[in-house]
């Protein structure tokens, strides 16, 4: 906690994003090792962090392909420098002219899942672009069902037959492994998708399509070792972390690399309970289930706030317990309660750090540097 | 749902809140009827709308009160020339310099529930405001106890002595009227909310305490008839409703006045799914509970996106089943999944429209007009 004294956080009047550049510079460095190591291509997704100023942190240590969630961010990211982005969602045809625009400034990468689509795509793209092809390995959100050899064949064949389209091979989002927490379960359900992404590229480099392969949740990717047989990973999340992925042991808390100062403008002791300026419209409202009990977020304790790089310290009895519109109702042991002071700043790292930093979009530094998310 | 190749439509290629005027300030003219017949103030919510343009549709027919939730959110709407504004959230005392700022040009109401607050404001204020005691009658989020009298004296008391504070009286949020659907539970809350409310205010006018009492959610304001010993109240989801409302019986359907079109971007006949732009960024991830079955919207039919004044048609079958970062996944009858075409707008009225137009914050009425909420 930070006291309403110290004149240092005299400057948060409102829930911040407080960002350790060196944790996430840590997280960055580790997964681009590992990718090194097993000769893939990084291509980190940028809808966690959604900034310029982070994009810089990948850029400084050669990463040059990146992956985004919209057509917009792609654009922003554009503008930010960055030559060779993959719009990571299935290509929304009504945003056409802005993908023909931004396909002639630099490499772009669409997914498709559908014939209409190719159909479409194929009529009316102005310029090539690179296409991936969106399959299931057991997500069952979207994308063609990786055992579908006919749809798999179908679907290929039609892009290639699309003189703009260049067909790079299978995508997929294990999302699945963030509903099975553990190293083991992560481990299994990553296997598991690399076999069947293999099975299918099998399936249709024995039909003469040449297929590459890109998975990316960061479940799998932190704890797997060996991508052999991949072409292409596509984490997000890793830069920062958050209380979901610490449940299901994607990290550790040292590696908890971002946390909301929220001010505290109610005390309730007889709950054992303070209210923090910190809500939906804040932390939106995902959280983790921890021993059947939803927190949406966890209490960052510890003096690292002072940037002396320190880790923060946790204990499971101080959380987010629920979240209103603006109000947030945060759990705390009663010695913890009864140090603190209206006016207070509680760190909380969020349950699910890409939707905070999404609504929040405001960040800032222990050290006091500030920079904005685009919008 | 909208056809792709309806050219009246092609201005919407994102997620965008599509509101009907009509419906919306037939929604505000019966909540005013009722507060009018029952001579109450009514200080309407504006955190669900957050729009100038939508506040006018107030202004129009005699409002001249109203309630926010965050200081930003009121200097916002005294720009757009409100004068009287309740801040409802406790008085965030990192906000003080901006407090000050507003309480010189507006008549500011704040609310506050514990002691160190009152103190500080009293010795920080530099102009005199309203108070209003967050009073807790059953919701346990926030606010003291209705039947601790000793407490609500003592800090009614010290609002009094401060030089700067004019006690007001008693304001409470019934946020537990959300959890219990029926119109039938809802008023019995409401009546519960308005003895132990009443209770309250008898025990502090005892003691000489002048106490006006102020009650604010949607589901009580929306079902109940009898206002009598209440002073103001402040519902604001009621301006549009939403799938949560429409649950728990506070609205008809044909009083949803808000759904977000979602351009189609695939297609999965198998799973009986389309995938829609449209997710938690969008939507937020608040959801309705409807027999078992999570629903984060439900999708509207029917031809009044015309702006012909149709109702819109709902089946139970064709809803938001799924959101993650930007992807919405809709399950819908085979029939109507088999009439979709890639690129074509699905309307959504959300599961809690206070979120999603906090998320989206473009609106456009199916004539085409559009406005924004402030950001």
């Amino acid at each position: 906690m930070i006291s309403y004294t110290d004149t240092s956080w005299s400057d948060v009047s409102k829930p911040t994003l407080i960002i350790r550049p060196e944790l996430a510079k840590a997280n960055i460095a580790k997964m681009l090792e590992k990718a090194h190591k097993n000769k893939v291509r990084f291509r980190p997704h940028f809808k966690t962090h959604q900034s310029a100023h982070v994009s810089d942190w990948f850029r400084d240590v050669g990463v040059t392909a990146i992956t985004v969630s919209s057509v917009s961010m792609a654009q922003y990211f554009a503008d930010a420098g960055w030559t060779d982005i993959t719009i990571s969602f299935p290509v929304n045809i009504r945003e056409l002219e802005m993908i023909n625009k931004l396909a002639k400034r630099i490499t772009l990468n669409l997914i498709v899942e559908n014939p209409e689509t190719v159909q479409i795509l194929g009529q009316r793209l102005e310029v090539p672009i690179h296409i991936w092809m969106k399959t299931d390995t057991g997500y069952k959100r979207s994308g063609v069902q990786w055992d579908d050899t006919r749809a798999l064949l179908a679907l290929a064949t039609k892009i290639k037959e699309q003189r703009q389209l260049d067909f790079m091979g299978l995508l997929t989002h294990a999302g699945h492994s963030y509903k099975e927490p553990g190293r083991e379960n992560s481990l299994r359900i990553y296997e598991e998708t690399r076999s069947r992404l293999t099975t299918a590229k099998v399936n249709l480099e024995q039909a003469g399509i040449s297929t590459q392969l890109s998975l990316g949740d960061t479940p799998s990717c932190s704890v797997a070792e060996d991508f052999t047989g991949i072409d292409e990973i596509r984490p997000g999340n890793f830069v920062f972390y958050d209380l979901q992925q610490l449940m299901i042991g994607s990290c550790q808390a040292e590696n908890l690399a971002l946390a909301v100062a929220c001010p505290v403008v109610a005390k309730n002791p007889e709950r054992g309970t303070v209210i923090v300026y910190g809500g939906a419209v804040h932390f939106s409202k995902d959280f983790a289930e921890v021993d059947g009990t939803r927190k949406f977020g966890i209490v960052a304790q510890g003096d690292s706030t002072q940037g002396n790089g320190n880790t923060w310290l946790f204990q499971q009895e101080a959380y987010l317990a629920a979240v209103s519109q603006e109000h947030g109702t945060v759990k705390l042991p009663l010695e913890m309660l009864g140090q603190l002071h209206i006016g207070d700043l509680l760190l909380i790292v969020p349950a699910h750090v890409c939707l905070t930093v999404d609504l929040i979009r405001d960040y800032r530094t222990p050290a006091g540097e500030r920079f904005r998310a685009w919008s």
